[in-house]
């Protein structure tokens, strides 16, 4: 195994593990997986070598990477040399490191953060991208450029990238100085989204940077929908990769409903292959999001019980305990459950709900989740609930109404609260409610799964739960936010002489157990764009399958302008929410004395 | 419910609990299942009035008590007045308070402890009885009785006494005071263990203090084997109830196979009926061996996987950190293998494996404990390694061989270690191993049993494991000493960029969760057998079972003289134990680095 460690320490990550062997696999396959690319697979449209092999050898697999390796070398008609090189990397542990900065030294990459100056940008992309930096998660050779429409000067770039950067809290020993090597390698390009021209000398400075070695290239679309486009044609018609691959990260939203987004794609797809879209939903960057599937593919007391014969419900919550603070105007054209529903919550239910891929591969995984999103009912306006936060005094503290942001229309009914009930009809959750809550201003800030189990048939026990039998079923919650969690609800002998039962927590809070700092989604999420990794992106199929699933509802809470229950800013939200649970027998999990 | 609960607070545990409501019952039933008993099911051969009818109401079901009450007044042939009243108090949720005080001014407790300045009676008996006391679990009216060959006065005894109490850590306050009270309810009688007139005298001195109420009599006989049977005759047939129950606690050993055993048996049953002897195996009373049939029954999420589908092996550890210390006298003629095995880890093993009792009373579940043993194999020679503890020095201090200890013979091949594999030939649990471990002068000192569950069936993950498949297996761990808890092993996604899987507790610490002191096994015991409660007690043919298991193993290991494999004082013992476990394709749990 010594062999396949990388150079790079990006992925060693810290503590006390009975599998650190294996540990450092992943990010030199990636690695590896990138080289290939490189030659074997470069765009189609946006390079001007045509090579259609794909190159999706599983990363957890070496077997398939060398046969991957093989064909590359066969097929690529340029420098078949160096992936040849890298083959026998893996194939010899004797292999001296230093063939590996050969291939370094022959490759770069330039990320373009298209929108440099916005919101998402400063406080998400490039303090990722120093994050990246600052673990060895990058190539040796890269290059940053900011791209925006505000004049700025390189200078002026790196002081507005410099106010957000922030050190790790477990590693701030020489912090300062992995900045400054970072802000250097920072540039900027101001101009117009829609100028070929603009992006042409973009591609020009580019190629400066880039020296003479094989180009690839990431650009991160940090702009508003309506530009989406405009930007995608500039940047693949005037700065694609020559010699490298080309890929683009786009944010949502993708699209308002089925039509628009199909619509979209469609675009999208004259400029660049379906392989070359890097769909971003930071909710699936998340380290528990992450986890799900570990937890249910490799342990064998969960995958038993994934079913409906033991699972009464599914609940996927998430709160936020702010509103929109006077940036309701995005908002207000989308409303929450395009928002955080369509798109985050229904995205870790299929990951949730999918069954067993054939393997971790990002197609093989993306299959089995637009199947399961195939599988389900479109959502009947009955089975939703609406809400829109209305103002609230506190004390001293009277907290906005969402139409009294001045952004927002005095007369708006965008929900910024919503919950439904979904059903999957297929054999495995048949008659399962999977329930979904979202919601702005309320009470808490969380976002978390709750499994609730069904009750335990002939239970002995029964007469001890009196009437609390529904409390007496076990939960599974997974929490992604805050204070990220695994916990399992078990019924319990309370310690004494009498013979009670309370329901205890079997525990894993991260905090306790992982030293190490979790690494924020948008660190994954751009370290996987680099190596092409697409397990955590959206594909266009299950983009459709998730919009068709929500555009007759929205379409008629638009038609039938639907008023939504109002809450007051800071509560738990409308009460609408629980009717609709009992219908279906559920309880929400965040709603009890021992959530 | 309010009308359930008793006027003691004996059974009130503390803390958060969502099944407050149904807290108190316990003791109710107990209570009244003992009224009941005392006049329907007065002793055959010990009391006067033969009454068969056997009071086996639920203590978990009204219902059936109720039934059972109306059934004992209907049979009983004196003062059947008072059940009635109690029945009432049960039916109507408007009686009065007070009623219980009614019964309890007509009905009194003598607690006999045979064995009175023995080390068991000192460490254990008197402190349980006075935690008891201290808890209000003790009826209104009870004395206590030290009977001991040495002559000491009442004062001498309290002394005695006086010297071990401890007061609960969480309740401190008037500890002083309850002492004293416990004290003065504390009385010695001198006598020969054997002699009928000594126990004429104490009977005298028990109605002294029954004073014309309804006599209950508990005689603990803490005393060695070859005295028991002529102190229960003694106190058969000249200080037995008149008018109530009469009981006898009697320890281990229970024999020295299943010959001995027998015998000792028919000799008890001479005096006593099977529902008046209560045989101690104070490992059932441990809280998280309570606690395991809740586990088991009451959470969905463990029973699916209850059986040999999902569970690899089961193991049952228990470690002492020290050795016979001089006391080796009577462990020399019994051996590990009697002294915890046989009984403590037996009897474990049948409460895990047994099959859902039909409810949770004493009848069913001893019905289902005897099922399961009689399913198990014999154990065979092949499957047990012996060994036996040298001497070995640690820096400064040399620590003993188990034969440098003065009270055992030189040339002794007692085993003070022994690991066995046992297998239950069912349906449930054909082909699963059941190991068990147990030994004195290890390195820890700990009781646990150790679910291990199987690989997951075409793990997506394997790879991630490399060669640690084993390790990577789910595991339930039941810890019952030091430090209660339980703990699920899962594994889980190391929190990071790259994909690095480690083993995980899903854990519930006791200590971190319940505030409350957990009482020490013989306070739960002792007030069972006060309360009439047999679930904990050890039934004839269930030891006969136990036996019928062991005999021809211990019988084998004597007749050829077996050498035991020696292991150094405070290592983990011998290595035999692992190529047992090889043999069945296990790992002892408690040996890995994440144990």
């Amino acid at each position: 195994m010594a062999s396949l460690s990388s150079p790079s320490h990006c992925c060693s990550s810290s503590s006390s593990s009975a599998y650190s062997n294996s540990s450092s696999v992943r990010f030199h396959h990636h690695h590896y997986i990138s080289n290939l690319e490189f030659y074997a697979n470069s765009p189609k449209k946006l390079g001007s070598k045509k090579i259609s092999l794909q190159s999706r050898g599983s990363p957890y697999s070496n077997t398939i990477l060398m046969q991957d390796g093989v064909v590359a070398t066969t097929a690529a008609t340029v420098e078949n040399e160096a992936p040849t090189k890298k083959l026998k990397d893996v194939l010899s542990s004797a292999s001296p490191p230093e063939e590996h900065n050969v291939n370094n030294d022959k490759s770069t990459v330039s990320i373009t953060v298209v929108g440099a100056s916005g919101d998402l940008a400063k406080k998400k992309i490039f303090p990722a991208l120093f994050a990246l930096y600052y673990e060895d998660c990058l190539p040796e050779h890269f290059t940053i450029f900011g791209y925006a429409r505000s004049k700025m000067t390189d200078a002026e770039l790196r002081n507005m990238v410099s106010k957000t950067l922030t050190c790790r809290i477990d590693k701030r020993e020489n912090c300062g100085e992995k900045m400054e090597q970072f802000l250097k390698r920072c540039f900027n390009h101001s101009g117009q989204y829609d100028s070929k021209e603009n992006f042409v000398e973009l591609d020009k400075k580019l190629k400066e940077h880039e020296a003479g070695r094989v180009s690839n290239r990431l650009f991160y679309l940090s702009i508003p929908p309506n530009i989406f486009i405009d930007a995608v044609r500039c940047a693949s018609v005037s700065a694609s990769s020559a010699n490298g691959w080309t890929r683009v990260i786009v944010e949502k939203p993708f699209g308002r409903d089925s039509e628009s987004s199909a619509a979209l794609t469609r675009s999208l797809k004259q400029y660049l292959e379906e392989d070359q879209i890097f769909r971003i939903d930071h909710y699936l960057g998340k380290e528990l999001v992450e986890n799900l599937s570990v937890l249910r593919f490799s342990n064998l007391i969960f995958e038993p019980l994934w079913s409906r014969q033991y699972i009464k419900n599914v609940q996927f919550i998430f709160s936020e305990d702010f509103g929109t603070e006077g940036r309701g105007g995005y908002f207000d054209n989308y409303g929450i459950i395009r928002d955080i529903m369509q798109n985050h919550l229904l995205q870790i239910l299929a990951l949730f709900a999918m069954e067993t891929p054939v393997s971790l591969d990002a197609e093989d995984i993306r299959n089995e989740k637009v199947k399961v999103l195939r599988s389900m009912r479109t959502l009947s306006i009955d089975d939703v609930v609406i809400g829109q936060y209305k103002s609230q005094t506190k004390g001293d503290i009277t907290y906005p109404a969402y139409t009294d942001d001045k952004t927002v229309p005095k007369d708006s009914l965008t929900p910024t609260f919503a919950a439904a009930a979904l059903f999957i009809d297929n054999a495995r959750w048949d008659g399962v409610p999977f329930l979904m809550k979202a919601g702005k201003a309320l009470h808490d800030r969380r976002a978390e799964i709750r499994v609730q189990f069904r009750h335990v048939p002939g239970n002995l026990y029964n007469r001890k739960f009196g009437t609390h039998l529904d409390r007496a079923t076990n939960e599974l919650v997974i929490r992604v936010q805050p204070d990220e969690a695994i916990y399992l609800k078990i019924n319990n002998k309370v310690p004494g002489l009498g013979m009670r039962l309370d329901r205890s927590n079997l525990n894993l809070l991260y905090k306790a157990r992982y030293s190490k700092e979790i690494p924020d989604a948008y660190e994954r999420l751009l370290l996987d764009a680099i190596e092409g990794e697409r397990r955590l992106f959206i594909r266009s199929d299950e983009l459709n399958a998730a919009w068709a699933l929500f555009t007759p509802l929205l379409k008629e809470l638009e038609d039938k302008r639907l008023i939504p229950e109002y809450y007051p800013y800071g509560s738990r939200g409308p009460v609408g929410a629980h009717y609709l649970a009992a219908r279906y027998n559920v309880k929400w999990g965040d709603h009890g004395v021992d959530e």
